[in-house]
C-alpha cells in the first residue's frame, strides 16, 4: 500500500508568505521530514512526527521520506522557499529515480512557493523587470569552472543574475571570485543586492555597485541579485532608493 | 500629502496560492488598478473602487495609479504571479522615474508571489531544479535577434529555460522561431513543458520532447519550460512522467 509525499514549499521565511495551500498540506501530513530550521518555521500537532536532518543531507532525508511514504504514510518533505528551485523537489526525485520501483507508486506532489529572488527584488522595486537568471553558487554539486562559464555567458547575454547559497564555511572565496568574474565583463556602476533574510525580523538589505560589492558581506542566508546593464537607480530622499530593469531593451547587450 | 502604493502579486491564479500578504494588502487598500481579469480574481467591499484596462497599458495604468496615491489615497496595483516578473512592478518604476518629483515620495511596497513557472514546475516534478533562466518572449520591447542571442546562449551554458508570454495574436510565430533556433542547440530529446493555467480549473500541462514540440498548442497563459541537457524524465505506471533537472552536473555543458 502506497501513501503519499508532499514536498512543501514556506516561502522565504516570513509566515506571511506561506500560501493557504502549503498550510493545507502542513495540516494534512503525518510524518515530517526536513532542514531542522525550515521545520522550526511550522508549529506541529501532538499526533504529527518531525525528523530533523542537516542541510547537506536531501538525498538520505529524501530515502527515509520516500520510506515512509511507500509504507502508507502521509509523508511531508519541508523546503524554505521554493522547493523547486535549488531544494527538496529536485532530491525527491533523484532519489525516486535510484530508488525502488515501488516508489514511483507514491502520491507525489509539489507544492511552490515565493522564492528568496523574488522576496529580496519585491523588497527594492523590480531588478527582475527583465530577463533574468537563477544560479546555485554552490560547487559541491558542479565543477567550479562550468560555474564561471555560466556566469559569463549570461552577464555578456544581458540577463539579471540571481546567486543562490553564494558562501558557507566550507565554500569561503566562491562569491569574491564570481565578482571578480562579474567585473570583467559588467560595467563597475551595476548594481548588486545582497538580500538577507527578506521579510524576517533579521532581515537586511544592502545595495551595492558590483565595483564596491564585498564577497564578506554576504553569508549563508543572503540571495545576491546582480543587474544587468540596464539596471537602473531611483533616488529618493529620506528614503533608499529603488533599482529596477526597464521592460524594454535597446538591444545593447551583446 | 502622499499616500501609499502596493504592487500585489496574486500568484498564478488558484486562490490558495495567494499569500496572506498580498490578501492583507488587498483588504488594505482602496483604489485598485489593473488589467481586468487579475482584478476579476479579487473580490472588493463596495468601500473600494477599482480601475480595469488592457494589458498593454502598463504605463498609463501606473500613470493613473501613482496620480491616485500621490493625492493621499492607498492605491493598489495587481499582478498575476509576482509583480516584479515581467509584470508591473518595473512598469511603476519606469513610471516613477519618468514621472514628477513627489512621486518618490509615496510609500512604495511590492508584494511578491508564486510565479508562473514555479508553479508549472510543480506540477511536473523539478525541472528548475538546476540552474535556470526566464525570458520574456515578447518582442513589443526588446528586438527580436536580441532574444535569438539570449537563448543560443543560456542553451549553449546548460540553462533549463523558462519562456514567458510565449504566443499572442499579435506574436504568432516567435515562439515556433525559438524552438527552432533551441533545436540547433540542444538534443531533440530535451522534454519541454507547456504549462498552461498552473493550479487554476482549466489548467493543461503537457509534455513533449523539442523534437516534437509544436508552438500552435500554447497560448497566451501558457509558460513554456525547457529542459537542459541534463534534465530527465521518470516514467511511472498509470501517472504522467516525472520531470527534473538533477542539482548536480558532470560539467558536460559548453
Amino acid at each position: 500500500m502506497s501513501g503519499s509525499l508532499v514536498v512543501i514549499g514556506l516561502g522565504p521565511g516570513n509566515p506571511d508568505q506561506i500560501t493557504p495551500e502549503a498550510s493545507r498540506a502542513v495540516a494534512e501530513a503525518s510524518h515530517f521530514f526536513g532542514y531542522k530550521p525550515y521545520l522550526d518555521r511550522i508549529e506541529l500537532r501532538p499526533d504529527q512526527t518531525r525528523v530533523a536532518s542537516d542541510n547537506r543531507e536531501e538525498i538520505s532525508r529524501s530515502n527515509a521520506a520516500l520510506d515512509m511514504a511507500a509504507s502508507g504514510h502521509h509523508v511531508a518533505v519541508v523546503s524554505g522557499g521554493d522547493p523547486g528551485v535549488f531544494a527538496m523537489a529536485a532530491a525527491v526525485c533523484e532519489a525516486i529515480e535510484a530508488g525502488p520501483r515501488a516508489w514511483r507508486d507514491i502520491e507525489l506532489s509539489v507544492v511552490p512557493g515565493v522564492t528568496a529572488m523574488l522576496a529580496v527584488a519585491a523588497r527594492v522595486g523590480a531588478p527582475l523587470g527583465h530577463d533574468f537568471c537563477a544560479i546555485n553558487l554552490s560547487d559541491n554539486l558542479k565543477p567550479w569552472d562550468l560555474i564561471e562559464r555560466r556566469l559569463v555567458a549570461v552577464a555578456r547575454a544581458g540577463f539579471v543574475i540571481s546567486l543562490y547559497n553564494p558562501i558557507s564555511k566550507a565554500r569561503p572565496w566562491q562569491l569574491g571570485s564570481a565578482l571578480e568574474t562579474l567585473r570583467k565583463h559588467l560595467p563597475a556602476t551595476t548594481p548588486v543586492i545582497f538580500g538577507r533574510a527578506a521579510g524576517r525580523p533579521d532581515e537586511r538589505i544592502e545595495i551595492f555597485t558590483l565595483g564596491e560589492a564585498d564577497a564578506a558581506k554576504a553569508d549563508m542566508a543572503t540571495c545576491v541579485v546582480i543587474g544587468s546593464p540596464e539596471t537602473r537607480l531611483i533616488e529618493r530622499d529620506g528614503k533608499p532608493p529603488l533599482v529596477y530593469t526597464p521592460r524594454f531593451s535597446a538591444g545593447a547587450a551583446k
